[in-house]
């Protein structure tokens, strides 16, 4: 194989040929200095996936996504921070809609092809004064990227995007992505949001498939907090730029295609988990020896969810029982005297009894900014990892502070 | 029904006749200046049955109390805080059932016939000659159930015991119930350990169901932090000395019986909200309307449990948009256009819509330490209620301490 995957330096969602973005501080939330209203358009028409939350509520722009996808093409995607125009009733959906044909005007294109993506406070109104006036002033290029990154941005602290290439039967094929995270806007809602490009031409129900099978690897294999947002969205536009055949599951790039998409996935996951309100600490656990996938992901999700663990790394304690009592309380099949714990490369407890280990060395690797866990099961050969992060009182003081 | 359920006042898990119990401080962990080890005993054999740690690490005594629990009779029950002999191999094993033996001369009952609880950190072994010279030093009284309460607590800040009588065709029956909560010990898990007795005779498979049935309105709708402990317990023992035919579903006095012990566990079960690690404010979330009953437990518990609610509370912030969020991704059925919120008396939203309110009064009702959320999804008539408490920095601060 020569389909090895680079990474692209200062590599964006606009990295991949045909695609340009841009955006403006449109001033939807009052007094907020940043950028918040951002356009990615595909000078191609897109085929296009999506995976939307799996909330029961929905925000008005992720019923405008549904039927916008429902063809699988796409063109564009407009993305506002500040509001989630979530819960605002048939009032909230015409304004998104709106946001799409605003959009598709500026572009000479179909409402159709634009996909709307919304961040923010829930129960809010979209000031369309201000996103009409907003979507004019955009200026897309293909340096537009950055700041679609910047746009997106709730409480995150850094922006998170990320490009990588492969080169498969002398073809280049690129992909790349954007992510906002769970940082929480103040004073609400947690909402992923994730875009991703590609100038690969793939077939509909390859993308869909290569697109889930990604997401179910990385984003969702993190936890900050347990909540699920109205607003969660993942996307992923392909222009066909790099040409020749759409590749499928039997195309020769689709393997390459399909590790670099879950590449960018995993690493704009970890990039959210990195910057979980208040957090301090990547928390990676490793699940291996699982009787089953399903049964490794339940165990991992577990460890890297619990409460009780994300306190107690936060703490940089090493608080063993917890981790082997959120894997018992994970729903995974497991027994105390087959497993065996691993923090970083240091056996914690083996098959039914502590391990003695240097104290030192123990707090050394809960002292950094990535903290790894690995549990082996010696049940089976199920293996998973997920993601999470410290839980702080940052965390508390950010989530409890008043609306008004 | 002349059976109305009647609070005794000073009531105590000795208030039904035949039990008497008895704690010493033994020394357990040291340091700590406390009652940590007691006994409950009953003067006659008794109906036995319990629920156990659903987490798949079960500490010692739960395996002990599984083998103990099987023929449907108990005496005694032995209940240590500071350790809880979980992960601690063939061990804590043999020191589980030495507790049990221990136990069993004293009262010159069976070991058998002996339930043994433990409560405190994990994967250290118990201090079998504290524990060998307290159980010696033990005084069993008719007003030791509330050194029992004390001996129980690890972080819970206040003790929980309760005790109900009602009278049925001229005979009184008597339940009382001590629960230890999700106050969890420095620096290890919480463990939800509650005993319960009644001088009723009755049936161990009525008396199976009845438990059953209140847990699942009381313990089982709780939520703290989410995690499960390796050491949860909940056992009723039954000694018959109400006297009269033993009680099965079709006895006069089965449904105040039930009535009883539900409220008996909900009371208890929301003292352990109330005393949450760090908490500030029960939170009461009642669901009407739903679906199904399994939905209305769903949706409960899903809101309860939500760390965006959770921290809202704390911050008496009126965010009702993460208590929608929070429903919509409880697994719920549930429609926006036909669920109604209310904070007490206070409709928020109202099928798709927002409400206005008078933030003062709003407010007000954030303001207080219980606080009440009532959700009716307007699609069935399935309802339940789950209890949680807020999240705080002081949470955080308990549970990221260094475990040296």
């Amino acid at each position: 194989m020569n389909s090895e995957i680079v990474v692209i330096p200062q590599g964006s969602v606009t990295s991949a040929r045909g695609f340009v973005a841009g955006a403006v501080r449109a001033g939807i939330r009052q007094g907020l200095e940043k950028l918040d209203l951002g356009i990615l358009y595909s000078e191609e028409p897109c085929a296009a996936v999506g995976v939307l939350t799996g909330n029961r509520v929905k925000a008005a722009p992720i019923l405008v996504c549904q039927k916008h996808l429902a063809d699988g093409r796409a063109q564009a995607i407009v993305a506002n921070s500040g509001c989630a125009n979530a819960c605002t009733g048939e009032e909230g959906l015409r304004e998104a809609h709106e946001m799409a044909e605003l959009t598709a005007a500026k572009l000479d294109i179909q409402p159709e092809d634009v996909l709307v993506a919304s961040t923010g406070v829930i129960g809010s109104c979209l000031p369309m004064a201000r996103i009409r006036a907003g979507i004019g002033d955009i200026v897309l290029s293909s340096k537009g990227g950055d700041d679609l990154a910047l746009a997106i941005m709730t409480t995150d602290t850094v922006p998170k995007q990320i490009a990588v290439r492969f080169d498969c039967q002398g073809r280049r094929y690129t992909v790349g992505g954007v992510a906002k995270g769970a940082g929480m806007i103040h004073p609400d809602l947690a909402t992923m949001l994730c875009f991703l490009t590609t100038d690969a031409p793939v077939r509909g129900d390859f993308l869909d498939a290569a697109l889930r099978q990604a997401v179910d690897a990385s984003f969702n294999m993190i936890t900050v907090d347990g909540d699920t947002s109205t607003n969660d969205m993942v996307a992923v536009l392909a222009s066909g730029l790099a040409g020749g055949e759409p590749l499928d599951a039997e195309h020769p790039a689709a393997e390459p295609f399909c590790e670099a998409l879950t590449q960018v996935c995993t690493y704009l996951a970890k990039a959210i988990c990195r910057d979980g309100e208040g957090a301090t600490k990547l928390i990676e656990v490793r699940v291996e020896g699982a009787a089953s996938k399903a049964d490794a992901r339940r165990a991992a999700r577990g460890v890297a969810g619990s409460l009780l663990v994300k306190t107690a790394v936060y703490g940089e304690d090493i608080n063993w029982g917890r981790i082997l009592a959120a894997l018992g309380g994970s729903g995974a099949d497991m027994a105390e005297d087959k497993a065996t714990l691993y923090l970083s490369d240091i056996c914690l407890y083996r098959q039914g009894r502590a391990l003695e280990h240097d104290e030192r060395v123990a707090r050394a690797a809960l002292a950094g900014t990535e903290v790894e866990l690995r549990l082996d099961l010696g049940l089976g050969d199920g293996a998973a990892t997920a993601w999470g992060c410290d839980i702080t009182e940052e965390y508390v003081r950010l989530n409890s502070a008043y609306t008004t």
